[in-house]
């Protein structure tokens, strides 16, 4: 396939799919419903395919589970969509209505994108899941998913393509790319491709956004933190803590970095760590909380400190940094602190581990997530109204929190019915994006035969009178 | 200067500025109109050294006059500052309210972008006007101007950001680069600048969109067209062609197409070619507009047909497809159509030249603007309602307008107050962008110890009630 010559055609068939109406695009979202329970068989055969092929590659578990598509992930799939239906129009809002003078009339409606590139992981419900969003939304979208799920997603794809296009939506409103060296071409289709949306790995998604011109929609990085106050009400903190850190860590928005207000950190560590450790969750800190964890520690205040060993750096696989670590041990979980260096700060664990700092008060806490955070999402824990003022006004992310986990940021959770992904961009969309995310405006401008030329002489002037 | 370096300082500077009240933003820009003012004839002197040394080293007449900076353009800087003082503040609206749940307050608020790159002509009312707009808006700036008027940014930039700091914005607030290859260090900032504006000519803005993975807001070109409809009412048409193509042909919103309803050509052609040649346009256009007009000027519908004259190509500098072109003559003006290939209609001339091509109907004369226009400013001229409808539906176009000239595309005309530049990208802003297009917002969730774990098991449910 020559995806640059694809992406011309569909950028030029772009305005025909932006003029169907919501009444056309729900019905082809129907279509689409229909097709997909009525090929339910095929599906999970071509779907077992790609497992068996995944299985004998040795692929991981944690992937096969994913790549893995069932009657509970149609159900689910097909679900979204009928929500989808219901939800409000994003395309034709009228958001600016303004006589410029007399009988010159400007408004500011909200229309599609037009062309949208996206890029996922290994998910059969992910390709379900963002055609319908792209179809809902008006634009056209080339869909590339991940190699795992090449069978299933070349039989969703066709049930997805005809039903659209039985529905009267254009031909080239939907295109799958299916070959890896295809995605480079996509890369290189500005001026045609108006968005890309990569999904995956930082890593995968960092490829994309270096490497072309296309304006790059989604997060590197996650690096999420909460700050405990010196004025945080404990019982409602720690299970939030808890919360952010463990209940989904292989996520985003889960937190990564908790920094601790040293003026409560002797009284508070003890809890805190005791609630984290038995979570499961290892802990990693600045030299300064290694050292008091110990002396908590040598004190008895950490539990049994009969019980306490000396840390084992290399044991946990950790930094050569490691030295003066404080440890010991509690109900039988070890809570060795491993000392990292400032700029591991940086860190996005994706993973049972957290890391630890104290700082002096709440400007500390919101310049050290200014400079080491993702601009994600970061939560102060606190009963005092000026702190949190402070940490929400001074915290350059797209989620600032008060008392309440960092697994909020989603778009479900916010309420946008949908999720295209989370932004930590600022331009266009910032935070978990919806629908509102995939529409622009254009400036209708209606007059009499108006001329610039009466403006500039002084013969004519604006009134500027919003209707 | 190390400009990574002064970038990184600044976008930890950027969270404080942000936190500026519109008070404080705008007694810094009172301050920085006292500034002027008390230091207008050292203003002058260092200007005028610029002049001398632009005649000395042969600068084109248009640039020097564009970078004379005296009493009219001091007093009209001074008035823009004074009317930005009056704006609306673009910060802090909120833009959404919801109770996600008891006690689970979510809001999206309007805040600085942060750190944003401008690169401008050599203008010196560009850097006032520039800084003015970022201390509004809360963000900071880095700002590079042309090379021409650097004594006279050298000060100028003394004084704007002097009374900033002196009125309590951070030191870091306003950053001045002056050589040339800094602009490159510029572009690698990513992640430290959120935003680049590049002002200038086509080719330079597309350089900085090639070579920087920042965000880039601008204009690389402005080929903006007028469809004339079979319905058009030609009183009304005429003077709008001729007010596009010619009150102000050097910039971006200047008609550079003009595309005529094949059914309409042989009647309209006439009148529309007689006051576009006297308004001193050159024509190209299409094989078939050239034999029309040949045609036209043959029957003596032009004009008197004994004075015609066979085009010389040459003459003109014209392409080497310039065979079988009508020409001809009328009240002494030429109106020799040079004929012009299909390719060659991406054309920005930003001079007093057209191009013509003929048209069916107006699905037609959409698809021509998608293909070969810059997705800037597009004209329909019509009596028809349901033409001018699917006119403003289908053309892909930042503005779309119906019988007013294109010329209206600008930020002062549509009642923004001040215009950052015109964005022909999608995301974003688009079109003309005012203060508005300097911000963006975030998310604020208030919570009183909520976890997302309670709602994953069923225990709790979301109700999201707008506020």
């Amino acid at each position: 396939m020559n995806v640059r010559e694809e992406a011309r055609k569909m950028k030029l068939a772009a305005p025909y799919m932006a003029a169907k109406s919501m009444e056309e695009r729900n019905a082809a979202l129907a279509r689409i419903i229909d097709a997909l329970e009525q090929n339910r068989e095929a599906i999970f055969r071509e779907n077992e395919l790609d497992v068996a092929a995944a299985k004998e590659a040795n692929v991981a578990q944690a992937v096969i589970k994913r790549l893995k598509f069932d009657e509970n992930k149609l159900r689910d799939a097909i679900a979204g969509i009928r929500q989808m239906i219901g939800l409000p129009d994003p395309v034709g809002k009228i958001t600016l209505s303004r006589e410029l003078d007399e009988g010159l009339l400007l408004q500011r409606v909200s229309v599609p994108i037009g062309v949208i590139g996206v890029i996922f992981e290994a998910r059969p419900d992910a390709l379900i899941q963002i055609s319908a969003l792209c179809i809902k939304s008006g634009n056209c979208a080339i869909l590339k998913g991940g190699k795992e799920t090449a069978r299933t997603n070349r039989i969703l794809f066709g049930l997805v393509h005809g039903a659209a296009v039985a529905a009267g939506l254009p031909e080239s409103c939907l295109l799958q790319v299916e070959l890896h060296n295809e995605i480079d071409e996509l890369l290189q289709c500005q001026g045609d491709v108006d968005l890309l949306i990569p999904r995956g790995s930082n890593q995968f998604v960092q490829y994309i956004m270096d490497n072309t011109n296309i304006p790059v929609m989604g997060h590197a990085a996650g690096i999420c933190h909460i700050y405990l106050d010196e004025k945080a009400d404990l019982a409602k903190a720690i299970p939030v803590i808890v919360d952010a850190k463990t209940q989904y860590p292989a996520v985003c928005n889960a937190t990564e970095t908790l920094l601790v207000n040293r003026r409560i950190a002797e009284s508070a560590l003890p809890a805190v760590l005791k609630a984290l450790v038995q979570a499961g969750v290892k802990l990693r800190g600045s030299k300064e909380v290694a050292e008091l964890v110990k002396k908590l520690g040598d004190a008895g205040k950490l539990g049994d400190p009969g019980a306490r060993e000396m840390c084992d750096a290399g044991k946990q696989g950790g930094s050569q940094k490691a030295a003066g670590q404080g440890s010991g041990r509690l109900d039988g979980s070890s809570f060795d602190v491993e000392v990292m260096g400032e700029e591991d700060f940086a860190t996005e664990y994706t993973d049972l581990i957290i890391s630890l700092k104290l700082v002096e008060n709440v400007a500390e806490a919101a310049d050290h997530i200014n400079k080491f955070g993702s601009h994600h999402t970061d939560c102060i824990l606190t009963e005092d109204d000026k702190a949190a003022d402070y940490f929400m006004q001074m915290v350059d992310s797209a989620g600032v929190y008060r008392n309440c986990s960092t697994r909020f940021a989603d778009g479900f959770r916010y309420g946008f019915g949908a999720e295209v992904g989370v932004s930590t961009g600022k331009l266009h969309a910032r935070g978990p994006v919806g629908l509102d995310g995939l529409v622009t405006y254009k400036y209708r401008l209606t007059g009499q035969g108006h001329l610039v030329g009466d403006y500039v002489s002084g013969k004519k002037s604006f009134h500027h009178r919003d209707l």
